[in-house]
């Protein structure tokens, strides 16, 4: 899992009809210590709830096909699977969701 | 998922006859900000009837496999699955289909 | 899917039995505007007959399992499934097979 | 599967349920040879019961999803499969662990 | 399939029951042409008697548990599936096993 930050989203309204209602978010891919945005960027599907400017990890590849919104054989290569409360880094926060 | 511009096409008679009648584009990977083209290319299987020049984003790996026109156990490792509307990045429209 | 040139091959007598009698070719990426090589190789499963100096494209990952060569269960990530006939950009081919 | 070193953990409330108890570490990737970090991070869950600075390998992928584990299903990318005991190379130790 | 030099060996006590008896070798990848290592390492489960310093393909991603060593579901995303013969290129060997 790859950790991200939650920028936008993306809209689409020609697409596979078993990808309506699936919201699709733009995170842009950070540093876990710094927490800067690498200018990397994936379009990931939310399977969490995660809002904007969260700091998140999602899953890639077919793996992304195994949670309750992206199963039952969806065409997804990236699924949000959680969002972040602390990071910790040799025993230091470099991250705390209720602080930040 | 992973937004790019289509570009062109790309024409094969040698191949499996299964993959008679699917489309291959040519994509371009863009920045999701700028809209800008990366020079970064994949051949992806057209599954919403992309046309020339139009943004969209596609699934790549075996996930690519779960679409209807690729299913059934095409040899894809890359679909398109979304012809897009917009892109909205920190409250702003990066790209609007209708105004571009 | 990937454009590659066909540059050479690789021989092993080393390899698990079920791979007696497929083609391994050397490919290297090209870029699909001026079809130079970029020096990136992989080696491939031959499915379609192509032949060297040939542009082909090839699937990646396990997809490359769903062909005619490399169904039933072979150890294969790449497999050549089309020699291009002509690729096109924005209205103009920078490739012709039957005029290169 | 790829080395990398254990440098802290991600703790997530927000989660799939089925994901709860899965312990979740923070990665870092090393040069097998000199042993330094590449400053490239990865979140991977944890089989093994490895601990703060040791040196792991873990498996990327879908491949991730066969560990007892991360078995049954988990949307898991990424598994750690192994405490490194030692690391050899053209027969001298560039790593060894109760030694270290 | 990517070819690559056996350089050594990973060592781990701690890992799952299943990987028992599963030989890990250290590969460095190489270019195809001239055959110098590219500092870019894997750890590779053996399933051909590879040796040190031999040249060798592997298998990479889910398609990686496709051999009779990795088969039956072992978290394997990398498999040496070939040592290496000869590597020919635009008419010419650039890797003789025999001569080298």
């Amino acid at each position: 899992m790859i950790l991200a930050r939650v920028v936008g989203t993306v809209v689409s309204s020609h697409k596979p009809e078993k990808l309506n209602g699936i919201k699709l978010l733009l995170l842009e891919k950070i540093d876990p210590i710094t927490l800067k945005g690498k200018n990397d960027f994936v379009i990931s599907m939310d399977t969490v709830g995660a809002g904007i400017h969260e700091i998140v990890f999602y899953v890639s590849g077919s793996s992304a096909k195994y949670t309750s919104v992206t199963g039952g054989g969806l065409p997804s290569d990236s699924a949000i699977t959680g969002i972040v409360d602390f990071i910790e880094k040799d025993g230091l926060y470099t991250y705390e969701k209720y602080k930040a």
